[in-house]
């Protein structure tokens, strides 16, 4: 038991994911491997996120990973916003290519191109696809899961005949986003708009989820944007409206992406290791055999009975059958976030019961073997909203929305160091600057996360410049 | 109704899958749009062969796309292989990178990577994972879902501490392809080993299912390779093994590809478009209201129901409610290859009864409402077999076991030609030699498919040489 995630966050982070087998470093620039454990939990938010659009009738495609680079060029603020971080395929062979290709950053200009022949009419609309692929931004600095080279995501694009259609998709998805990840994910979000200078490149209006890890910086957890005709522009995508003239359509488009992995095991992860959701722990349930067990067959029989009743239950079971001691066993598995243990020794056996041990609680309990398997259920359902609850409580302890002034801003920050308190989220007014939102980040590394569509309190007065509040906004230190 | 399938097969191929709204052609050169139904054939193929590895343990992960430069060039014969088919990443933003990453053609090589540093033990081994991931090769000729720039597949990679165990695995998997091909997606396969010349770049020992389509071309559907300790030499992947020595482990790896999509299409499909076996159809069942409908609100109220009670049994199911005509409907969704169609009107309703045609099958039945829907069930279950069995019949038709010289090759393929006829897959005696293979794909276009486990014929003659045939082979023309 150490005291790493309060001492040095980020060493905690980066050494918990290696240590429990959820990645690993690749030759590859700022590109990781994504282990068993680390690619089941994107599994389980990929399937999460499929059963919504199917009720959405939204339905999976996919587009080529190569973007000529005049496609583009097509839409200005979009290739300024990722021109630095576009890896180029130049040559094949030994032979260069005519125009080189982009791997992909987003797929708005591929997908623009192909709408604009697909979409002729009203009727066509609205146009509404989803793609899971992977996508590269080469950013300098990287975090495993939160900002790597290559990161695999969800994007979808819709495509609509009217603002108001458009404009009701985008706000949809964020409610989707927000869904998804308190309730599999078991974090809460900040709802909001993003300001304009953070916003998506070409967009009209981004919109996101955000949320606070452990150590109370954000993590940007999905973002859905407007993108007006800015797209349907450049591309030419056109149809004939109900007035039966040419128009252009309105175009959206959203994400959610491994980074939600980083976010899982920084909102939820202690000392111990990871804890995990039941909802997408790989291992729901580890069952450990105790006590002289080899020598007693039955102990592992029942256990196996135990794992077949719960398998019938659609849960994911594994019995620990190695020469490990029990201790070695219970620390391994609480450091891979298994959300529930079962002992059960040659007492147990006599004694017809078994012990369990949720990993978010310190507390074990003795359970009878009668019915053990709708209590383990129970249980398991019990502990999802219990991690919600206490990411709830974790984010009301560290919001802070009586700072007015860059100086209290500075001094909230100093103090919260020196306590070893972590600064949290900030609530601000913000006189709509660019000026002002530059001036936090350089004073102080906060960024603006975005305006709540509900914040807790109205701000009144901007924080830098003491000029009224066009706007209240949560900022940040940012991952 | 058209002819175009006899006449010009690979234009009626072209035509179809983009009628029937499977793809798109997209800019980027050898690269296709995966539209909606043409990527649900390959979720349906995910999910499917996803059930088979979670019953052997072999679990997802996901490696970079990129490939550094070096590592490819460690194991020379798999360098060689790939070289003139490798897209290279050369420069981010406006900088050259200093060493480039290849797009990766196939993962052998940094996979062989990653196991030299998590396998120390022969209680590591097997190590068995696999992946879901993108990759390219730059080929010269193109084909839409059958050979493109860019295509999807699925590469397992094993680690085992005898040759014994991964020549299992190696044929384990080759006939869990085998099953996957025939039971869902209705097409026979030839199981067998590749000739040298046909061997995978690096591989010891490489073996395939061959699949012949419509027009009496091959397509190779799935390939398992035993790689011997080429690939753990060149990585130095070494286990202490039971003998507490250091050894080389022993590697397999093996891949299926969005080509099965292709080759559906080209078994199955019909001059009225696509025939989809049902386990895989993205519509199942499409529910087309007739005659007067629109005034009888009842029949699309009925529609829904059995949607409904359809959709209870886990049926891809969907109404059209279109203005089009009835036949025009029809068209459609044969088109399509939606499984089965329920037609039914006012008189129906009268009656009790729906009107069921079956994709592949000409005349339509009536049926009664009551139990309906296990009726359908049925149905669909017989039309998986009747695929299966008529592709049977269509390969027996087309096998030729009695053609000892290649003057009878030559013959044979001129005979067919003129007749109008496909001239299939030819099994032939051959002595082992590289220049007798050269000599029939010069002189016939035919390519060794491959080396038959059980050949219905034992061939004793070199179809070239006229020297002793040291093995009995499938030739063929091939995609």
């Amino acid at each position: 038991m150490t005291n790493l995630q309060k001492e040095d966050f980020s060493k905690w982070y980066l050494q918990t994911i290696q240590k429990a087998d959820l990645m690993d470093y690749s030759p590859v620039r700022g590109c990781i491997i994504f282990k068993a454990d680390g690619w089941e939990l994107w599994e389980h938010i990929q399937e999460d996120f499929n059963k919504y659009l199917k009720t959405q009738d939204i339905r999976n495609v996919y587009f080529p990973m190569l973007i000529p680079k005049h496609f583009l060029e097509k839409e200005e603020e979009h290739v300024e916003g990722f021109a630095p971080e576009l890896p180029w395929l130049t040559k094949v062979g030994d032979e260069p290519l005519e125009e080189p290709y982009a791997l992909r950053p987003t797929s708005e200009t591929l997908i623009g191109d192909a709408f604009s022949n697909w979409i002729n009419s009203y009727r066509d609309l609205p146009y509404e696809i989803n793609q899971w692929a992977n996508v590269f931004r080469w950013e300098k600095k990287t975090m495993p899961f939160l900002r790597t080279s290559e990161f695999l995501w969800q994007e979808g694009h819709t495509a609509h005949e009217s603002e108001e259609s458009a404009r009701e998709r985008t706000m949809a998805i964020l409610e989707a986003y927000a869904t998804l990840i308190e309730d599999t994910l078991a974090i809460p979000v900040y709802r909001g708009q993003k300001t304009p200078s953070e916003r998506f490149a070409g967009a009209v209006d981004t919109y996101s989820v955000e949320a606070m890890m452990r150590d109370g910086k954000a993590v940007q957890a999905g973002t859905s944007h407007y993108l007006g005709q800015n797209f349907a522009e450049a591309f030419d995508i056109k149809f004939l409206n109900r007035n039966n003239e040419h128009e252009h359509v309105y175009t959206t488009s959203w994400g959610i992406s491994t980074r939600l992995i980083g976010s899982l095991i920084m909102v939820h992860g202690d000392e111990q290791g990871l804890v995990l959701p039941p909802k997408v722990a790989p291992t729901q349930v580890i069952l450990v055999p105790v006590g002289p067990w080899q020598k007693n067959p039955e102990i592992l029989d029942r256990l196996k009975e135990l794992k077949a009743s719960l398998a019938q239950k659609d849960l994911r079971v594994r019995i620990d059958t190695t020469d490990n001691t029990p201790g070695f066993k219970f620390n391994e598995w609480e450091l891979k976030g298994a959300a529930l243990r079962v002992e059960f020794g040659p007492r147990d056996l006599e004694n017809n019961q078994a012990v369990i041990k949720m990993r978010d609680l310190n507390d074990k309990e003795s359970v009878s073997l009668d019915g053990i398997e709708d209590y383990i259920v129970e249980q398991l359902d019990v502990m999802q909203k219990r991690l919600f609850d206490s990411a709830v409580k974790r984010y009301e302890a560290n919001e802070h929305t009586d700072i007015d002034t860059l100086d209290e801003l500075k001094a909230h920050i100093e103090k919260s160091k020196a306590a070893g308190e972590v600064p949290g989220f900030v609530l601000i007014g913000w006189d709509g600057t660019e000026e002002t939102e530059a001036k936090i980040k350089e004073e102080t590394g906060f960024t603006t996360r975005n305006i709540p569509f509900n914040p807790p309190v109205e701000k009144t007065v901007d924080i830098v410049s003491g000029k009224p509040a066009k706007h209240t906004v949560w900022i940040a230190r940012a991952y």
